[in-house]
């Protein structure tokens, strides 16, 4: 049995991801495939890396009505598609992944400030599942509606998420209310779009900052704080996120700076952070001493952490490596796909990476 | 049951691409890698992009018996090594593929003027079969020991096989005897190591021809022609071939440019290419008016023909892509490995593009 | 004395080249830069390259009469810009170079195919000179509309002229009448605009060919082998060109392969080549058995050639280097300012280039 | 009058730049250009780039009376040489400017631990002067010795400089103790040098941490920072420095964060920089809302640094970018030639970037 699969919006970096991992999944079949610009060109006209990989799949137009025959739409469309579709597919017993973040973000008016959008489904956001797997598996399995998170969130989150549940446990702090995420991506990130500041010439042989004075991603990276922090100490921490461009396709890398507090010091971060995700299929803690780089997970499901403490510093740095397209897009979607309908989480998602 | 694999010398790329293949192929199975200076070490440590994927896999010093006792071992090595141990292999039932040079070149003058070593075991030579599939299928199927052909020559040969055929079977003179290949390559062709002339900041944001007064994949080249020329107009074919180092880490894209006789221009090319190709799995001949690009191959075992003809000119330009690393070297090993054991071509190369 | 210097359509990649250049010309000074798009901004905020070193320069709307007040007005705008606004000027003894298309092709019949434009000054392009001033110094020296060449003509008839002006001069067929340019340039040569197909996630790690069916630069190419050949046997040359695009942002690098006629070979072609530009201050043809690449000339105004002969072969191999925007462009362009109004040519344009 | 010029180990990434912008230099003349490995050669052999660019320079041994006969001699050199000839050269009066480590650290004990060399000349050590022009500009006009800074902690010295100097006039805590400095270097920065890990295969696309368990650079930011301080709080201030390889070659990006103190906060920290950058020829502080990259100083002695800070939030971010081969290295270097022979300090190094 497999599970009829739409994909909304395949023309995008995470479209023809979703194609690459679905068309491999052995229990997935795609069944539309739908673009307001392409309806009607075959997929491998348009993508020609599908030559030969991937038969008899063509855009169509979005046909509400097509997408409620499937089990599962994804929507890897721009913001404010998958609201105007996702309580009619939900009344139709068809689930939802948003690749978007129509339902990331629980605050309405951090919604519309960040998005410029109104949110049109208000009532089914508070339903839906931020689908951060490793944090919120038991909430996927039942959910209907997943927003699938952010690529930096991901990063940001998981690489957090093990010294404040240990701090959650201790029941005192460990690390000072200050974090800094200073992450860094490459370009696809920003998707398939000709726009100016992402040609080649402008990208190529440069480094950058941007989003300095603020970004979209911060309060989404905030709420998944807040949410490990369980209302204990949300209060105190303030974080400082800087996202830099990097002159690459894909990978992405955020190094994260905390300051242990002396009982944060007085613990082995190593071990907090192997025994947390001892259990992840995905999640990778490097042994001490090892430093992740973002090729080893290129085309890859995978996410890689090492931590660096010092004995004679409070200062831990965390450093987190993802494939902004896969881990940060489209294989989180997948795995939460695996995850809603019963299967193995790994399943279509252990794909050898290609190296060099 | 599983076809018993080692591969020796496994720290290069050609080595870390076969793992790559043969550890998501469904009937092989990688009994030993070896390698000179990593013996010891887990494949993962070396590799990190093997990490939770590759499992309980080492490096072991070369030890014949060991190797001897598998089905098939592949020398992922300097030019000069599968020869020494090719004739143990064989006697103890064990076939070879060399992705290095050994036995390619039937000459042996040739050979040691371009590898500059004394080839040490001729006799086997003549009875080992250069892999190019699509070319010497049957022969493969009954070798012992395979030759597997440099990147440059397989876009050369796979490039200009169709329209020699034609001429065979015409038996009338189809192209001029003046064959130019431009070729272009990624800088992993050059491999894995440590040169100036290979680092970034030499290689990058920079284009450069080399080997222009002489390349030692222009003998393998005029060999592989003038097997297809079946000794008619051999001498009458002269070849000119100017490789060129693209800042890019894989493809390959070689520009053949013929000048057709009037009874070429007769011909439809397009069909002569399309028909050739017609059953290949892995050969892609793109319709009138598409052009391949080497991203649409990236990590696939495919390689892509344009055919470009003009009504008013007797010059057509053939332009082929492939990955220099997959039907340029592992997978076209692979591919090999499958025709000789009597499994589906496709077996284990049927992976999907990572692209962007 | 300083040359008053008008620039319009400043803010692409010509442009700003022009500036760079301009500003370290010691006799020159730009007295307006004109964009339709950001006038009234100072160009060190769209440029920040020139913060600090290009002082109190700002952009302006085009206002013919200031740019009439100029001694030479550069349009470094798109085609069909220049030739509204040369009557004008040059009746107010005001000079033009135009380095969109508008003054390089004399064929109306080509102009209006390629560029898909009606010209509306075909009296003054009779009376236009195309700005190489290798071969066309004198005429240069006279003229008061320069087409600047574009930057794949500037490689090929470079490329060519001295054979084939050796030809002439012999009087007999030296190369066969076929002639291969097989060229590759980096990714500014596409220029400053926002398009899908220039962004880094699509043209980086990939090598693709495009005007494979024809390209506007071959008619420019046509023209300017013509004039060398000097009406004697322009119908015999065939010209087959093949651009391709490589992932950097600089650089230009044209392969060009002859097939020498028995008197061709005859010939010495290194010192054909060697006599005929000895006295250029920008051609620089490269030793026997060395070979250019391009970032030896990246923001160079340096063209550099190798000759490639055999002794047993008929086939000769031409390589080509330069900066797509200096030598094939902007460049070139002053160098044409320089020869105008009699100044030493290469006035402003000794820049050692930056490496790596 | 020109001041006589030795470049010792000119076939460097460093000893290439101080070739370019010393023979682009009024008053300066290169006399001398040592090489263990290339002495014989000419220097346009080596470095094609400077064919017709640089003339009659060639590559000879190191012979110390020849550099004594020289005004000042650059070591761009391993580290440890300078040390070797600082002696004799200043005995003869000749000045010595050292691009590698010898004279950077003033304590014996930090040099050895993370050089691995004893240093041979501690006398002369404490006579030398580190080289960063905009904090030490009177010593060095008198200094017969530079120690010439390192590229990392040019960017994080001059980053931080204001804010400590405001720290020190208002003589109480403006920053917390805790500095985090989040750095990325082009590949350039690791040298001339045939080593694996910098080949293109293993860089390109690839965004990686080094040094996350300790830097070379690290002390020498130490103790740029402590001299500021001026003793009154070194041992508050703790810095964490993690540098990163980022895949291009020239441009260095040094993210620090601070964690302002409420009196911190109280002040305008765009001012602060404003005020002391302000009459500095190579230092950029943007306008607010503005932030550099990396290709805009590409070629260029300029350093270009952005502030900011938030409202509600005791976080500032400063953003530091150059050219690690510039202003990083050899541009730093004739910068600190001009203050030692009393020239304009911007002599030779006003060069407009090459953009894009």
């Amino acid at each position: 049995m497999k599970i009829k699969v739409a994909i909304v919006g395949g023309t995008g970096y995470t479209g023809v991801e979703l194609i690459r991992l679905l068309s491999q999944h052995p229990n997935a079949q795609i069944e539309y495939l739908t673009s307001r610009t392409e309806a009607g060109k075959r997929v491998e006209e348009f993508f020609p890396s599908l030559r030969g990989v991937v038969r008899d799949l063509a855009f169509t137009d979005l046909d509400e009505n097509n997408l409620a025959k499937c089990d599962v739409v994804f929507f890897a469309t721009p913001h404010g598609v998958a609201m105007k579709h996702a309580k009619f597919l939900t009344e139709n017993n068809t689930k939802v992944i948003d690749l978007a973040a129509d339902f990331r973000l629980q605050s309405l008016t951090d919604f519309e400030k960040w998005y410029q959008l109104e949110h049109t489904c208000s009532d089914l956001l508070k339903t839906s599942v931020y689908g951060l797997a490793e944090i919120n598996r038991e909430k996927i399995a039942k959910a209907d509606i997943i927003g699938n998170p952010g690529c930096y969130p991901t990063t940001a989150i998981l690489g957090l998420a093990p010294i404040i549940h240990a701090q959650n446990q201790a029941n005192q702090a460990l690390i000072d209310p200050y974090i800094i995420i200073d992450a860094k991506s490459g370009i696809s990130g920003a998707g398939r779009q000709g726009k100016l500041n992402l040609i080649f010439s402008e990208t190529s042989e440069n480094f950058s900052a941007y989003g300095v004075a603020g970004h979209r991603h911060l309060p989404e990276i905030e709420q998944g704080v807040s949410e490990i922090l369980q209302g204990k100490n949300v209060q105190n921490h303030e974080i400082r996120f800087v996202p830099h461009l990097v002159p690459m396709i894909r990978g992405m890398f955020s190094t994260i700076h905390l300051r242990l507090t002396d009982a944060g010091q007085a613990k082995d971060l190593q071990k907090i952070y192997d025994d947390f995700y001892a259990n992840e299929a995905f999640i990778d803690v490097l042994p001490k001493g090892v430093y992740p780089d973002t090729r080893s997970v290129r085309g890859s499901n995978r996410l890689r952490i090492a931590v660096q403490t010092f004995d004679n510093s409070p200062i831990a740095t965390i450093l987190v490596v993802q494939d902004n397209l896969v881990k940060g897009a489209s294989g989180q979607a997948v795995q939460n796909m695996n995850i809603m309908f019963g299967l193995d989480e790994t399943l279509g998602l252990n794909v050898v990476p290609v190296s060099p």
